[in-house]
């Protein structure tokens, strides 16, 4: 039954999202699903979170209590700049990773401005793009991440065609959802090539602290700090439920994200706590416990596929992150195995979820973060199952 | 310095925030500021709050870290439904009462809508309102709220023009900046004058629950269900720092500013706290522990005014929230008061800020909410004697 109010939607308003086109997976117990980057829900540091926010609320609960700016709390925008090398006035705190693209997207974006983004990529972030009425253009990911030749063609044809895209979004550090990690000699070359063009560098970091194995490449913002802006989250880390993350970066493109907020700016007293988390010094210790909790996941992930999957899939083990992207027989639609797969007990995302525009993807994304070890290992041979069927 | 990405900003960020137009107040120890709509620091109820965050992340932190919808937490949903009489899908969780209502906005408003709003109010929504691209249309506010004759003609006016306006902004109770409550018979009228013409009725109830004497009156979302969305905070009464507010009422309205959404909801762990803060029946002593507080401040500065101020300012006495609204000579904008109130040690914001057009005004919000009881009286003399000067 329409609304009485429907008549009065905005176009953003009358805007579906591309998630709610998808029948949501049943809820079963037997279930085995692969599907949210959420993380181990008994890896959470609730202890430490527990002791930073006695102290707040004890020390300061006060001033946590008043408000803040458009940029957050203060004490965490002096620890993130910290911990990324920036100052302080070169962050803004944001609900979530999310919440920081929506502001920043708010200060650039009008309806019909180009944003080029890799692809297969993150829903929500397209779903943000949408939202703001953007012109998506999509940029092919492989085996190196992002492709810098592929983005370097279609800039110059928007180029040739009189056109100025706004933003470049990459996600260079295990993207969303091929686990991928972008190559060095990419990360200078994109800087380079989004200078070149005048377009702001949006970099992803949703999944960067994730590493399982391997040193850490510079991110792009120390390559090209005027040229880009970072999104990030502690979601990933701490909990999604906390919904705090980050934009830092560009010092302009973030001043300007802080100016259109009419929100009043992220929670202080969520901010205080965690840059109590911060300083008191349980981020990295957490950070070493997880990564291996989430490498001893994805080897199991592996071990299982390559048992029970074997010559009907294809896979790049993943230096870090919450996903393994399986690639399929050409000919098989992802889409169309998943009823298969959710019949034998097994659930994952079907690669057509991470498209710019829908069309048949022989590819998955499995989310080894969340379950455990055995449920790992019998959702392989489930998924196995399901592929020799189909 | 012109910034280097200046040159892609949308509308949105190229626009200017009304306040950045007005130098900021000096800080000086010495200065009595009548100036935030700030609740008392020291009134502030952080044991309960301790109490409620200890208790939720030792018995339901894992879930509270956990991934909520674009409604917000479940649990702070069914309380509010219960305090406000609507079902739990009703309710959208948001950052503050602005995060509602700037959700609220993006559902319903393209460039040039047209919006209705009581005249003078708040300057957050009306930088809200602007930064969706309302028109705005203003309606005058006078002693009895807003003046629904005028409400009524302008509305007639814009029909006869062929225009349909989406929203209708008012705050019924203690009004920013005047104090005033809309009179009963103009709640009934103001929802059916709404109906007649289609609008959706935005309901302000930021102040709400800060009467300090005085029956409650019905509020426009009992007389008009289907009409009315309802925007409330926890930052009047709990703490602004916390950041955390609703959008309540017409479902259909709510279910579009959660559709809107794009940084995946409010924070789970911060709405399960103030659930339990609720559900452990924090609040309603709170309340009546501040509402005493408020309306000895309240009382204190009509002595001050009525003593120091005298003939030279008229006011009517407000029945709850933080703010008196001082009339002052016809002939005297408050704007050229201010530096001679600073010179004398004293501030409040004038009654311009509060104008969707910028014209003089001979009038003066004062907030005597955050203030002790000796400053207020002290601000009240330094008042009268720059308005002596003026």
């Amino acid at each position: 039954m329409p609304d009485p109010f429907d008549r009065l939607l905005s176009r953003r308003g009358r805007l579906s999202h591309p998630w709610s086109t998808v029948a949501s997976q049943p809820r079963r117990p037997d279930l085995i699903s692969f599907g949210g980057g959420v993380p181990d829900p008994a890896s959470l540091p609730l202890a430490e979170l527990q002791r930073a926010a006695r102290t707040v609320l004890k020390a300061e609960g006060t001033e946590a209590l008043q408000y803040g700016t458009t940029y957050g709390d203060w004490a965490l925008q002096e620890e993130l700049a910290k911990r990324h090398a920036v100052h302080p006035d070169q962050v803004m705190i944001a609900t979530g990773a999310s919440g920081a693209l929506d502001a920043l997207c708010a200060a650039f974006l009008d309806p019909g401005d180009i944003v080029l983004t890799e692809e297969p990529t993150f829903t929500g972030s397209l779903w943000t793009f949408r939202a703001h009425g953007a012109e998506l253009v999509p940029v092919p990911v492989d085996e190196g991440g992002l492709n810098t030749q592929a983005l370097r063609r279609l800039l110059r044809d928007l180029r040739s065609k009189g056109k100025q895209p706004k933003l470049v979004y990459t996600t260079p550090d295990f993207q969303t959802p091929t686990g991928t990690t972008l190559h060095p000699s990419r990360r200078q070359e994109l800087v380079e090539i989004a200078a070149e063009h005048g377009c702001l560098l949006v970099e992803d970091t949703a999944y960067t602290d994730i590493r399982i194995e391997g040193e850490s490449l510079p991110p792009l913002l120390s390559l090209g700090p005027d040229q880009t802006v970072q999104i990030g989250t502690f979601s990933k880390t701490i909990g999604p439920g906390l919904r705090v993350g980050w934009l830092l970066g560009a010092p302009g493109a973030v001043a300007a994200a802080a100016r259109v907020r009419t929100d009043m700016g992220s929670s202080v007293l969520l901010g205080r706590i965690l840059a109590r988390f911060l300083a008191q010094g349980s981020l990295e210790p957490h950070l070493a416990r997880v990564r291996e909790l989430y490498g001893a996941k994805r080897d199991t992930l592996v071990a299982a596929l390559t048992e029970h999957v074997g010559e009907n899939g294809a896979w790049s083990v993943p230096t870090g992150g919450f996903f393994l992207w399986l690639r399929l027989r050409r000919e098989l639609d992802a889409r169309q195995l998943l009823p298969l797969a959710q019949k034998e007990g097994v659930s994952f995302i079907p690669g057509f979820r991470f498209l710019v525009e829908d069309r048949p993807l022989p590819a998955l994304r499995l989310a080894f973060s969340q379950l455990p070890l055995a449920a790992i290992k019998e959702g392989g041979r489930r998924l196995g199952k399901a592929l020799q069927r189909a």
